[in-house]
Protein backbone atom coordinates (compact mmCIF):
# COMPACT_ATOMS: atom_id res chain seq x y z
CA UNK A 1 0.00 0.00 0.00
CA UNK A 2 2.01 3.00 -1.61
CA UNK A 3 0.50 6.37 -2.63
CA UNK A 4 1.71 6.82 -6.39
CA UNK A 5 4.60 9.11 -7.24
CA UNK A 6 2.18 11.55 -9.07
CA UNK A 7 0.55 11.92 -5.80
CA UNK A 8 3.61 12.25 -4.07
CA UNK A 9 5.23 14.79 -6.65
CA UNK A 10 2.01 16.89 -6.50
CA UNK A 11 2.30 17.28 -2.98
CA UNK A 12 6.27 18.07 -3.75
CA UNK A 13 5.04 20.43 -6.13
CA UNK A 14 2.27 22.36 -3.94
CA UNK A 15 4.89 22.70 -0.89
CA UNK A 16 7.64 24.46 -3.01
CA UNK A 17 5.17 26.90 -4.55
CA UNK A 18 3.69 27.20 -1.07
CA UNK A 19 6.82 28.78 0.00
CA UNK A 20 7.25 31.37 -2.70
CA UNK A 21 6.81 35.21 -1.56
CA UNK A 22 3.40 36.66 -2.18
CA UNK A 23 3.53 37.48 -6.37
CA UNK A 24 6.94 35.64 -6.89
CA UNK A 25 7.14 32.55 -9.69
CA UNK A 26 8.76 29.70 -10.54
CA UNK A 27 9.10 27.41 -13.33
CA UNK A 28 9.56 23.60 -13.82
CA UNK A 29 12.73 23.43 -14.25
CA UNK A 30 13.51 24.84 -10.86
CA UNK A 31 11.56 22.58 -8.91
CA UNK A 32 12.53 20.09 -10.81
CA UNK A 33 16.29 20.81 -9.45
CA UNK A 34 15.28 21.24 -6.17
CA UNK A 35 13.42 17.64 -5.81
CA UNK A 36 15.80 16.28 -8.27
CA UNK A 37 12.41 14.35 -9.76
CA UNK A 38 12.25 14.87 -14.21
CA UNK A 39 10.69 17.43 -15.99
CA UNK A 40 8.43 15.01 -17.94
CA UNK A 41 7.05 14.22 -14.61
CA UNK A 42 6.54 17.58 -13.42
CA UNK A 43 4.86 18.62 -16.47
CA UNK A 44 2.45 15.97 -16.46
CA UNK A 45 1.84 16.98 -12.13
CA UNK A 46 1.73 20.69 -12.75
CA UNK A 47 -0.52 20.51 -15.57
CA UNK A 48 -3.22 18.29 -13.25
CA UNK A 49 -2.41 20.85 -10.18
CA UNK A 50 -3.72 23.35 -12.63
CA UNK A 51 -7.09 21.35 -13.71
CA UNK A 52 -7.80 21.17 -10.15
CA UNK A 53 -7.68 24.77 -9.87
CA UNK A 54 -4.39 24.80 -7.42
CA UNK A 55 -1.46 26.44 -9.56
CA UNK A 56 -1.48 29.60 -12.41
CA UNK A 57 0.54 29.05 -15.44
CA UNK A 58 1.88 32.56 -17.02
CA UNK A 59 2.76 32.14 -20.36
CA UNK A 60 6.09 33.97 -21.95
CA UNK A 61 9.37 35.65 -20.96
CA UNK A 62 8.16 37.11 -17.17
CA UNK A 63 6.00 33.51 -16.72
CA UNK A 64 6.10 30.72 -14.70
CA UNK A 65 3.79 28.87 -12.02
CA UNK A 66 2.47 29.77 -8.59
CA UNK A 67 -0.18 28.73 -6.17
CA UNK A 68 -4.06 30.23 -7.01
CA UNK A 69 -4.20 30.11 -3.63
CA UNK A 70 -2.93 29.86 0.26
CA UNK A 71 -0.93 27.05 1.33
CA UNK A 72 -3.41 27.34 3.61
CA UNK A 73 -6.01 26.57 1.89
CA UNK A 74 -5.01 23.86 0.27
CA UNK A 75 -6.30 20.17 2.01
CA UNK A 76 -3.75 17.53 2.19
CA UNK A 77 -6.88 14.64 2.55
CA UNK A 78 -8.89 16.47 -0.66
CA UNK A 79 -5.52 16.55 -2.74
CA UNK A 80 -5.24 13.03 -2.04
CA UNK A 81 -8.97 12.01 -2.75
CA UNK A 82 -8.34 14.17 -6.06
CA UNK A 83 -5.14 12.91 -7.34
CA UNK A 84 -4.75 8.89 -5.75
CA UNK A 85 -6.38 6.19 -7.69
CA UNK A 86 -8.16 4.61 -4.56
CA UNK A 87 -9.69 1.23 -5.33
CA UNK A 88 -7.62 -0.70 -2.88
CA UNK A 89 -8.54 -4.09 -4.37
CA UNK A 90 -10.33 -4.82 -7.64
CA UNK A 91 -13.52 -6.26 -6.16
CA UNK A 92 -15.33 -6.86 -9.41
CA UNK A 93 -16.51 -9.56 -10.44
CA UNK A 94 -14.57 -10.66 -13.10
CA UNK A 95 -11.31 -9.84 -10.64
CA UNK A 96 -12.66 -12.06 -7.75
CA UNK A 97 -15.53 -14.77 -7.49
CA UNK A 98 -16.59 -14.28 -3.84
CA UNK A 99 -17.19 -10.86 -4.36
CA UNK A 100 -21.00 -10.87 -4.57
CA UNK A 101 -20.97 -12.39 -0.76
CA UNK A 102 -17.56 -10.53 0.21
CA UNK A 103 -17.71 -7.73 2.32
CA UNK A 104 -14.29 -6.95 2.41
CA UNK A 105 -14.84 -4.13 0.13
CA UNK A 106 -17.55 -2.56 2.17
CA UNK A 107 -14.94 -2.71 5.23
CA UNK A 108 -11.99 -1.42 3.23
CA UNK A 109 -14.21 1.48 1.96
CA UNK A 110 -14.54 2.37 5.83
CA UNK A 111 -11.03 2.21 6.10
CA UNK A 112 -9.88 4.58 3.42
CA UNK A 113 -12.74 7.06 4.63
CA UNK A 114 -10.96 7.10 8.03
CA UNK A 115 -7.35 7.42 6.57
CA UNK A 116 -8.42 10.21 4.31
CA UNK A 117 -10.63 12.11 7.05
CA UNK A 118 -7.04 12.13 8.90
CA UNK A 119 -5.55 13.71 5.95
CA UNK A 120 -8.21 16.08 5.67
CA UNK A 121 -6.73 18.03 8.94
CA UNK A 122 -4.34 19.65 7.62
CA UNK A 123 -3.51 22.15 4.63
CA UNK A 124 -0.06 22.33 2.84
CA UNK A 125 1.28 25.38 4.99
CA UNK A 126 0.47 22.25 7.87
CA UNK A 127 3.23 20.20 6.25
CA UNK A 128 6.44 22.34 6.77
CA UNK A 129 7.12 23.99 10.13
CA UNK A 130 9.33 26.26 8.89
CA UNK A 131 9.37 27.04 5.26
CA UNK A 132 12.70 29.49 5.57
CA UNK A 133 14.36 26.21 6.03
CA UNK A 134 13.05 24.81 2.65
CA UNK A 135 15.72 27.06 0.84
CA UNK A 136 18.48 26.16 2.23
CA UNK A 137 17.36 22.12 0.97
CA UNK A 138 18.20 22.59 -2.25
CA UNK B 1 -3.41 3.78 -2.97
CA UNK B 2 -3.77 -0.26 -3.33
CA UNK B 3 -3.66 -3.36 -1.51
CA UNK B 4 -0.68 -6.04 -3.07
CA UNK B 5 -1.75 -8.95 -4.80
CA UNK B 6 -0.14 -11.17 -1.96
CA UNK B 7 -2.50 -9.53 0.57
CA UNK B 8 -5.04 -9.98 -1.18
CA UNK B 9 -4.43 -13.47 -2.02
CA UNK B 10 -4.19 -14.36 1.66
CA UNK B 11 -7.18 -13.03 2.71
CA UNK B 12 -8.81 -15.11 -0.22
CA UNK B 13 -6.94 -18.24 1.11
CA UNK B 14 -7.90 -17.42 4.47
CA UNK B 15 -11.41 -16.64 3.67
CA UNK B 16 -11.21 -20.33 1.64
CA UNK B 17 -9.91 -22.00 4.46
CA UNK B 18 -12.70 -20.95 7.18
CA UNK B 19 -15.62 -22.14 4.73
CA UNK B 20 -14.15 -25.52 5.23
CA UNK B 21 -15.83 -27.96 7.83
CA UNK B 22 -14.05 -29.09 11.25
CA UNK B 23 -11.30 -31.09 10.39
CA UNK B 24 -11.64 -30.83 6.41
CA UNK B 25 -8.52 -30.25 3.97
CA UNK B 26 -8.13 -28.81 0.80
CA UNK B 27 -5.25 -28.45 -1.42
CA UNK B 28 -3.42 -25.45 -3.10
CA UNK B 29 -4.47 -26.84 -6.25
CA UNK B 30 -8.24 -26.56 -5.44
CA UNK B 31 -7.93 -23.49 -3.89
CA UNK B 32 -5.97 -22.06 -7.22
CA UNK B 33 -8.86 -23.35 -9.31
CA UNK B 34 -11.77 -21.86 -7.22
CA UNK B 35 -10.29 -17.98 -7.52
CA UNK B 36 -8.55 -18.84 -11.04
CA UNK B 37 -5.27 -17.87 -9.41
CA UNK B 38 -1.68 -19.32 -9.79
CA UNK B 39 -0.33 -22.17 -7.78
CA UNK B 40 2.69 -20.27 -7.70
CA UNK B 41 1.83 -17.58 -5.85
CA UNK B 42 -0.35 -19.68 -3.51
CA UNK B 43 2.75 -21.30 -3.10
CA UNK B 44 4.29 -18.21 -1.60
CA UNK B 45 1.31 -17.02 0.15
CA UNK B 46 0.53 -20.56 1.59
CA UNK B 47 3.92 -20.55 3.33
CA UNK B 48 3.89 -16.84 4.24
CA UNK B 49 0.08 -17.87 6.05
CA UNK B 50 1.77 -21.30 7.60
CA UNK B 51 5.04 -19.35 9.31
CA UNK B 52 2.48 -16.48 10.56
CA UNK B 53 0.78 -19.67 12.58
CA UNK B 54 -2.14 -18.86 10.67
CA UNK B 55 -2.83 -22.21 8.77
CA UNK B 56 -1.35 -25.29 8.87
CA UNK B 57 0.07 -28.21 6.32
CA UNK B 58 0.15 -31.61 6.13
CA UNK B 59 2.47 -33.99 4.00
CA UNK B 60 1.53 -36.90 2.68
CA UNK B 61 -1.30 -38.67 0.55
CA UNK B 62 -4.10 -37.95 2.62
CA UNK B 63 -1.99 -34.30 3.50
CA UNK B 64 -3.49 -30.78 2.41
CA UNK B 65 -3.95 -27.30 4.22
CA UNK B 66 -6.06 -25.81 6.88
CA UNK B 67 -6.51 -23.08 9.07
CA UNK B 68 -4.42 -23.25 12.16
CA UNK B 69 -7.43 -21.41 14.12
CA UNK B 70 -11.46 -20.35 13.79
CA UNK B 71 -11.90 -17.78 11.23
CA UNK B 72 -13.43 -15.78 14.03
CA UNK B 73 -9.74 -15.54 15.66
CA UNK B 74 -8.13 -14.39 12.70
CA UNK B 75 -8.43 -10.29 13.04
CA UNK B 76 -8.11 -8.76 9.14
CA UNK B 77 -6.43 -5.44 10.33
CA UNK B 78 -3.78 -7.78 12.19
CA UNK B 79 -3.37 -9.89 8.61
CA UNK B 80 -2.99 -7.12 6.62
CA UNK B 81 -0.35 -5.22 9.21
CA UNK B 82 1.96 -8.53 8.60
CA UNK B 83 1.37 -8.75 5.26
CA UNK B 84 1.58 -5.70 3.72
CA UNK B 85 4.10 -3.26 2.70
CA UNK B 86 2.91 -0.48 4.68
CA UNK B 87 5.17 2.73 4.01
CA UNK B 88 2.60 4.60 2.31
CA UNK B 89 6.22 6.84 0.58
CA UNK B 90 9.46 6.96 0.33
CA UNK B 91 10.40 9.62 3.20
CA UNK B 92 14.34 8.98 3.45
CA UNK B 93 16.70 12.05 2.68
CA UNK B 94 17.95 10.00 -0.45
CA UNK B 95 14.71 9.72 -1.98
CA UNK B 96 13.52 13.50 -0.88
CA UNK B 97 15.63 16.21 0.31
CA UNK B 98 12.64 18.23 2.04
CA UNK B 99 11.99 14.75 4.25
CA UNK B 100 13.91 16.52 7.52
CA UNK B 101 11.48 19.65 8.03
CA UNK B 102 8.28 17.73 6.12
CA UNK B 103 5.66 16.52 8.98
CA UNK B 104 3.79 14.39 5.86
CA UNK B 105 4.96 11.59 7.20
CA UNK B 106 4.02 11.66 10.31
CA UNK B 107 0.73 12.59 9.32
CA UNK B 108 0.99 9.52 6.80
CA UNK B 109 1.34 7.05 9.60
CA UNK B 110 -1.73 8.65 11.95
CA UNK B 111 -3.54 8.18 8.68
CA UNK B 112 -2.20 4.92 8.31
CA UNK B 113 -2.88 3.44 12.03
CA UNK B 114 -6.63 4.97 11.11
CA UNK B 115 -7.12 2.57 8.39
CA UNK B 116 -5.64 -0.25 9.93
CA UNK B 117 -7.95 0.26 13.29
CA UNK B 118 -11.20 -0.18 10.97
CA UNK B 119 -10.00 -3.31 9.47
CA UNK B 120 -9.16 -4.58 13.23
CA UNK B 121 -13.02 -4.41 14.34
CA UNK B 122 -13.30 -7.75 12.12
CA UNK B 123 -12.16 -11.63 11.55
CA UNK B 124 -12.25 -13.23 8.79
CA UNK B 125 -15.16 -14.51 9.47
CA UNK B 126 -16.77 -11.08 9.46
CA UNK B 127 -16.26 -10.73 5.65
CA UNK B 128 -18.48 -13.38 4.33
CA UNK B 129 -22.20 -13.70 5.92
CA UNK B 130 -23.23 -17.21 4.31
CA UNK B 131 -20.37 -18.93 3.93
CA UNK B 132 -22.77 -21.82 1.98
CA UNK B 133 -22.82 -19.59 -1.00
CA UNK B 134 -19.19 -19.53 -1.47
CA UNK B 135 -19.76 -23.15 -2.62
CA UNK B 136 -21.95 -22.26 -5.53
CA UNK B 137 -18.85 -19.29 -6.65
CA UNK B 138 -16.61 -21.68 -7.36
Amino acid sequence: MQLSNFTDYSIRVLIYLSALTEGEMTNITEVSKYYNISKNHLVKVVYKLGKLGYIETKQGKYGGIKLKMHGSQINVGKVIRQIEPLELLDCSVSACNISPVCLLKRYLWDAKEAFLKELEQYTIDDLINDKTKLISLS
